[in-house]
């Protein structure tokens, strides 16, 4: 698209009550828009950031036979009534509203008890089982503390998965499916390398729960990781059961700061048994259903990217959930002989599918690439008077600043999707 | 996907409270779950189908210069108090809630006031202009009456763009453009033929704003329609001042139940004035931005496709907007010769990029065309130990009932995408 075009612009400064590196930057480069404190929209740029994160989720939870669907934010008292996660002493982060008679309900923060009920209409036999059905919806969380930026939002879309198994073995086989699509999901994002499996509390149904746990300054946990074996454990749950469970040493851990961002709990039966989710088995036999549930909060991603990978001049986008491919950047003549190679180039690009954002505008270089950095795009492409009279484009990465000239012909014909 | 893989089943009875035609059906094959009255979930099917609406509106909107973003649901006071919106007693449909700090909040019924809000950062001078910004997002009303199935909802998807204009030309030339993209999406969806523009009360900035009004005795509103113009008069504004400035009479009018699939409304300054949204001409004097409005429930065209093009069998959706392209039954024999035909042409269809719900399950012959006759996918494939014999499949119309045998190849060959 070209800039031109764009309704966002970068700004200079962020809103003075945004304390969140990940938040800042993503509202000067125009990515989000702050509502209040942990209620971000998604401008266009955003909106595309996050729309790649979610095709990247998407392709993994389809690999493993999820199916998709979406559960409301509307939520039934009853129901949660049954769960005993109604009453704001239990569960301290609910938004409740009401119906014109004074019927409360509550927003969803999370979707276990709907799904459950639902199934029950649909699981009778072991013939039905397994189902793994997921959706990407807005979650609604009343935080008291939101200055985290969009790592964690009052209201964030999240990918929620949840599992119905007939026994053990069919959820652990599942479980474990989860966890590497889970990680082919971190190092296509680009946080792969430094994020953690992390044992964490698993409640009352399984003796621990997985947390994918990023590491950076800005995360609000603290894990102990061991590099030898690339896996941590939740500060909460350290003690000499779990370091014997693991054969690790305390002293071979190390002490860090993380985000977790995503999570893989066991919930057995606990929510099948209050919803009363059965199954016939082979025998006749009536048996509760074994559940489990998957997360990622796909805005909370989106954060965590942007806190890590940017640098002291902006954003640093992985190729795989850039807003753009390419940012083409026209720096103009007075023959307007650049604009013109520039217009026909992005044409060009376009029609092979290339992703592009196109610098159009009528401004200086400098205030140009001040905002390419900062937008982040991972290739950056020039053209001016000089590049023409050389026949070429100056390519730079945003990433490494890498810088090399090549002719149009040979950068389409090299450039694939790096 | 195979159907024996698909979560959802046919049931024979809708929830007994419910009494929308629309949802009774979407209900009973599968697409759809009432949480509570006006509140459905998505159900794998019926997500598919939402998805294919989102896809039809998408096209159109980006057609037109739309920037597609995706604004919150929770809603700042302050914002909607500013141009008198917040009142519970002149907007009777808030859902609010709270903040553990006791501030007030809303959950969003539109989203003219936080965008307009939104672009005083973004807009300084003409040059900025015009913009046009939509979303599909999840509104929140509460309705004090929800009996309409996915019509009329507490909780729906719905595509808003707003447009942000410098005079009233441009304001004009998009509406006119975007009226156009509408009809387009009505047609596009199989309605086009019995959806009326409708003229409608315009509130206080202009005469008229134009509804699309869809005929069906669902509807909850009433038009008057001139056949020979192919435009229609909402009851609230049939008068002899709108007849003349339309040149109509009222006797060549016919009086009908109809269903409001689509609003397109000139705002003017409304918003901008109570919202400071202002812009420099090229004199740097300064001016009110111009606005309009374009919304069209993607839930509620969902359940007008269901209420009107539906028989007494089930559903009938139109290719454009099917879950599927092909339904392909499988009868087996005992030799399992057809399963074996099935699950190769589903394998090949799949290759070709046709989208196939296979029905491999193992049932009778009428239970699985019942379902499908009821789940209404536009055309049914059936492979059985007769058909190979022929070397055939048997190709059923859902829409007509047409049967007829072709060849495999000759399938592909002509399938296309009807």
């Amino acid at each position: 698209m070209k800039q031109s075009q764009l309704f966002t612009k970068t700004r200079k400064e962020a809103p003075k009550d945004e304390v969140a590196k990940n938040a800042e930057l993503l509202i000067r480069a125009g990515f989000i828009h702050k509502e209040m404190a942990g209620v971000y929209s998604m401008l266009p740029l955003g909106f595309r950031v996050l729309n790649k994160i979610i095709g990247v989720i998407r392709k993994e939870m389809n690999a493993i036979g999820g199916q998709e669907m979406s559960l409301t934010a509307l939520q039934d008292k009853n129901l949660w009534e049954a769960t005993n996660r109604w009453d704001d002493g239990i569960v301290d982060i609910w938004f409740k509203t009401k119906l014109k008679n004074e019927a409360e309900l509550g927003l969803g923060f999370t979707h276990e008890e709907p799904l459950t009920a639902l199934m029950t209409e649909y699981v009778d036999s072991y013939r039905d089982l397994p189902i793994y059905a997921y959706q990407f919806q807005t979650k609604f969380r009343n935080e008291t503390r939101a200055k985290s930026g969009i790592m964690r939002g009052r209201e964030f879309l999240m990918k929620d998965l949840y599992s119905f198994s007939k026994d053990e073995k069919e959820h652990e086989e599942f479980y474990e499916k989860a966890k590497k699509a889970y990680g082919n999901i971190f190092n296509e994002v680009g946080i792969g390398d430094r994020t953690y499996v992390t044992f964490a509390s698993g409640g009352s149904f399984s003796k621990y729960s997985h947390e994918f746990q990023t590491l950076t300054e800005a995360g609000e946990d603290t894990i102990f990781v061991s590099e030898e074996k690339k896996i941590a454990i939740n500060k909460e749950v350290l003690n000499d059961e779990v370091l014997g469970d693991l054969g690790l040493d305390k002293s071979s851990l190390v002490e860090k700061k993380a985000v977790e961002v995503g999570n893989i709990f066991s919930l057995g039966t606990r929510f099948s048994e209050s919803l009363n989710l059965k199954y016939k088995d082979e025998t006749g036999s009536e048996k509760f259903v074994i559940m489990g549930s998957y997360g990622i909060g796909s805005g909370r991603l989106m954060g965590t990217v942007a806190e890590i990978l940017s640098d002291e001049k902006g954003l640093v986008w992985p190729m795989s959930i850039a807003p753009f491919h390419i940012h083409l950047i026209l720096l103009n003549d007075k023959e307007n002989k650049a604009s013109k190679a520039a217009d026909e180039f992005y044409v060009e690009l376009a029609r092979k599918g290339i992703e592009v954002l196109y610098d159009d505008r009528d401004l200086r270089a400098g205030e140009k690439f001040a905002d390419s950095d900062l937008i982040g795009i991972p290739v950056r492409v020039v053209i001016s008077e000089k590049t023409i009279a050389e026949n070429v484009v100056e390519v730079k990465d945003r990433k490494t600043g890498e810088v090399h000239k090549v002719s149009q012909e040979e950068f389409i014909r090299t450039f694939g999707f790096k």
